[in-house]
């Protein structure tokens, strides 16, 4: 089966790499020709690219099969120029990070001309490649089962984990690593879901380990004390100098919180044990933004998401101005100091 | 009556103005003279004090009314030495803000000399002494009626607020603005858990005021977009230039969210603006720890109330090893970069 | 002044009342007859009213100026059907709860046609007839100026509040308790927030009473235990009978926490003291939601205000199916049973 | 080697299998005859089991190693009998859930008689027979290498999950599944964090899934409202009927937040799709408690870990007088009636 691929960044490049690793083949389509190049010299036959769209879509076999890769916020765009150039019976595919109500309205204005519109949530990351793509898919019932032999190929495949108990016979799709979530924009609003969920485990994670990290502040603790500070109870129960890279590493086999993002946290203390690389700034992208507004749409509680969505902006220095006002209320009504810039 | 007073600073000092205001007479010690004698100057026959403690506990009449008025981290070891001076019959005040568990231990130990225990949780800060302060109260019922000219003194009084409504004839005791809560260590209880209310309190105006001050972002929003950031979606939704200290003025008068922290809210932003003269480093101190401790304790549900207590850690940089986490398992699934220091 | 009101519910007649009150007049539009003839009996020939619309839009003077005080969800259309009455320099006035987005909206359109568009959000409730309405105002500068004789008698007044330190000469109009903030929408972006800050402070009052509500369970805990259950370490720690009616008096009166919500807290609980006429489902209204939909998009982190909203979705039972997950997360992976419905 | 193990329940029972099958012996103390006799029908000569302590101490090879498995609440006082009978040399490990606090004692206590003492946190759950159990050790350097035999056979082992990149050569310990974390307490402290991690990480899941089980709301969304409630602004994006047990499914294979916790949570959803058979009474063990007692001694932000432990304090029904509190202060402010019992 052959697939349009829109964008040969690395997650582009990937899934054609993967399909046509089995077999399938691809036609890319790319504004910087030295993707083109290098994939092209990798896949030879099995693989062409263009940087000029008409020609893309002239190189598709009909149903023409359009996967867009590109950042979320250049996809409307680019959608709306190639759905110009397709025709009744086409299939455009957004596997980026659009909010599903994109989805919504791209479907709406492209079922009159016939054309097909599919969303696709794709997790994988960086290791999709040889891991394989977990895809959440939005759109009509006919389009994704046509599709059904690409999605076999770029998603993970049964083996990716152990079978589910009780699960016999031939596998589901689910089974394999993609499910038709629901009409359009289901398949995007199962990755938002699914990315609110992301950032709420990170958080555990992150905020366990910094307790580990502090675990010895009873050694150096200072036994002095103000107004202003609380001395520490109990200094002999926080004597620990834990080894943080070695306990991700312990927690990889047979614990409860056993999980990829904890190999991921292990390799990447393996790495840089103390995180001097970094600085502290983390960013978000939309979909644990959207997952809030989503929580509050539907009236579902969600105190852990939204509080590892928050931290995020606490972390870019966000809440300052917050901090400050805390610090002059305290001064009001206590004639309290502030602490000192360490 | 009389009060003995143990130590004369800011809080001391003024309650020792309000009784002597009142009629009463007090004895104070305190290690620096001029706190003794700025105070013998301004109320004359009223008031006596010594840097001795002999001689404090030798100048109060019996049954002796031992106030002491010191950080809690001094307050312990000041009420053995003190403790072993007195006899049978007198009372010893905490009024500091000792953890409750501290006034159960304290009673049963000063119990078998026949020395009676109050802990008094008192509020009021800086304005105080004109403001009166309101009193919570842990202890035998037997002294705090016997205490009670000295504490009507020290408190508010029931012109401090409109009365409530259905309340008629003479006003209790909480009307006036003093509680007898229970026995030992319920008035520094039930001060603990109203210095966690003043946590979650003060957490919601910072919160609210910290939107109110970033309402202005669509003006100056850059069109730019990234894979990394979120695009604002609707720019022209945050295109208002918000006079963050008019507003808290504004809402001292009708408002639901009418309130004391609100007011001095409205005095520090009117003398600050901008807030310049704080960094937002938030100290906290042990009464909104305890109040986390005492919700986990008897399986209450408080996650305003830690927030706010976390809110407070997190503004003297002490979530910076699990942001860096964060930015770590980014980078590990997604090859994300960290976004830039500012 | 003359002063249209459509909507004569419980606020709109208070407003009527408070204007009439300082010698303005007022003409109203209700559908239901009775809340006219009363209003009329009332305050005699300062008022009229009509169930017609054409009648009320006839009856007043030019510019006319019309407030619109009727829920939130049928706001838009009415305002739709009167403004094709009106004409260029007449004045329509939102005070509902609206979200601020629609005030951008219907600002907009009235503009072509001349007609000025002012969104007030109006804080008081139940009290403002007595109490003034907190009045925060978004639209033009020249309108808000010219309806100042209203706003002024619609508002509590400088003396509802002691003034601020360090404010002297006329008193502005933030300290009578009304404010113009800014352009279209930004009377309602600044209540919004108001509220949500409302929600805040709400549950800090509610954890902490809960705290003190359950502070006895040492007295009656049961010293056994099980795999599935935490003992209480210390049952001599909670052993306190609080009266919690009496802590919210007595916190009225000096302490940092005074506030007017504690003051109807106190109030609630003295006409009902165990909350025995309540079920426990709390609402919410829109702003609570969109002030976490702001802090959102802004990047402002609100741990405490969004766990406020969140406990009211837990209140009405939203949490069951997550509180479920769990239940069958811990019987899977370590045979857990669950606790049993009380 | 030889393992002494009191407590011969699940977990205690499948320690000794998994040394068993390794080519270690065992003896057993447990008060329920039956549990010794179906061992020793399976394990023959390996293991050995009594009913008596004195028996159980007779029989072990010196030095003695006794693994203590039985519930938190019991296990002191049972280390205090078996320590009677112990001599200088022996070895007592605690491989239950204890609070750390208590292993710095009982170390303290135990050293002067000459006797080890090794705190192991143990995490795997009914899996851990065939799965392996993670064990985070506290004690001393040279009996925890002493015990390496045991370990190893208890320990999951390498090829439990793929190796982290960059690490060579013999694998560490942590690579086998067991980390000796440090001395005494040590190791119940990593797994007391490991559980509050569990929580946070729970939490995020089953709030995830609430919202996809809540995607079609808007499908049967009543198009009323009234000023008590918010109406859905947006119905047309909530009508996914999300299949959640397949959505858990097919995140098990190439997503960001694969897990065991996922794995179980897509057994026990295939199980029981719509979660019948529980009623979401969540139950909390004491380390997610300590926990968060834990961050806040260390000044640590915990929210996300915090809210997940308070959630389960809600699923109880432990917020009711807290949401009480809200209906009445709703009421007393704004008249608004309680929504009613669904």
């Amino acid at each position: 089966m052959q697939l349009g691929m829109i964008g040969l960044g690395r997650m582009g490049a990937n899934i054609v790499r993967r399909i046509v690793e089995d077999g399938h083949t691809s036609v890319g389509f790319e504004r910087k020709p030295h993707h083109i190049d290098e994939l092209k010299a990798e896949l030879g036959d099995s693989f062409d690219g263009t940087t000029d769209l008409k020609e893309f879509v002239a190189a598709l076999e009909t149903p023409r099969v359009v996967w867009v890769m590109i950042p979320a916020g250049a996809t409307g765009a680019v959608i709306d120029q190639v759905a110009e150039l397709l025709e009744p019976g086409d299939i455009i595919i957004d596997g980026g990070n659009s909010r599903y109500h994109e989805d919504i309205k791209r479907a709406a204005e492209l079922s009159p001309k016939g054309i097909h519109y599919l969303d696709i949530g794709t997790s994988g990351g960086v290791f999709g490649l040889t891991r394989g793509y977990c895809l959440m898919i939005g759109g009509e019932a006919e389009q994704v089962e046509y599709l059904d032999p690409l999605l076999k190929s770029i998603a993970p495949g049964i083996e990716a984990a152990e079978r589910t108990p009780g699960r016999t016979g031939a596998p589901s799709t689910s089974e394999q690593g993609y499910l038709h979530c629901g009409p359009a924009g289901a398949g995007h609003f199962v990755k938002m879901v699914h990315n609110g969920i992301e950032y709420g485990a990170m958080a555990a994670y992150a905020e366990g380990l910094n307790i580990l990290h502090k675990a010895n502040i009873g050694a150096s603790h200072d036994a002095e004390f103000s107004a202003e500070e609380t001395p520490l109870e109990h200094p002999e129960y926080y004597r620990y100098d834990i080894d943080v890279p070695e306990v991700t590493e312990v927690w990889r086999r047979g614990s409860v919180v056993a999980s990829w993002l904890l190999d991921l946290t292990a390799s990447a203390l393996y790495a840089d044990p103390n995180l001097d690389s970094f600085g502290g700034r983390v960013s978000d992208s939309g979909e644990g933004r959207w997952t809030i507004d989503a929580a509050i749409d539907t009236g579902v509680p969600a105190p852990v998401l939204s509080a590892a969505l928050f931290q995020r902006f606490s972390s870019r220095g966000e809440s300052l101005y917050a901090d400050k006002m805390l610090s002059a209320m305290r001064q009001a009504f206590g004639g309290h100091h502030e602490l000192p810039q360490k």
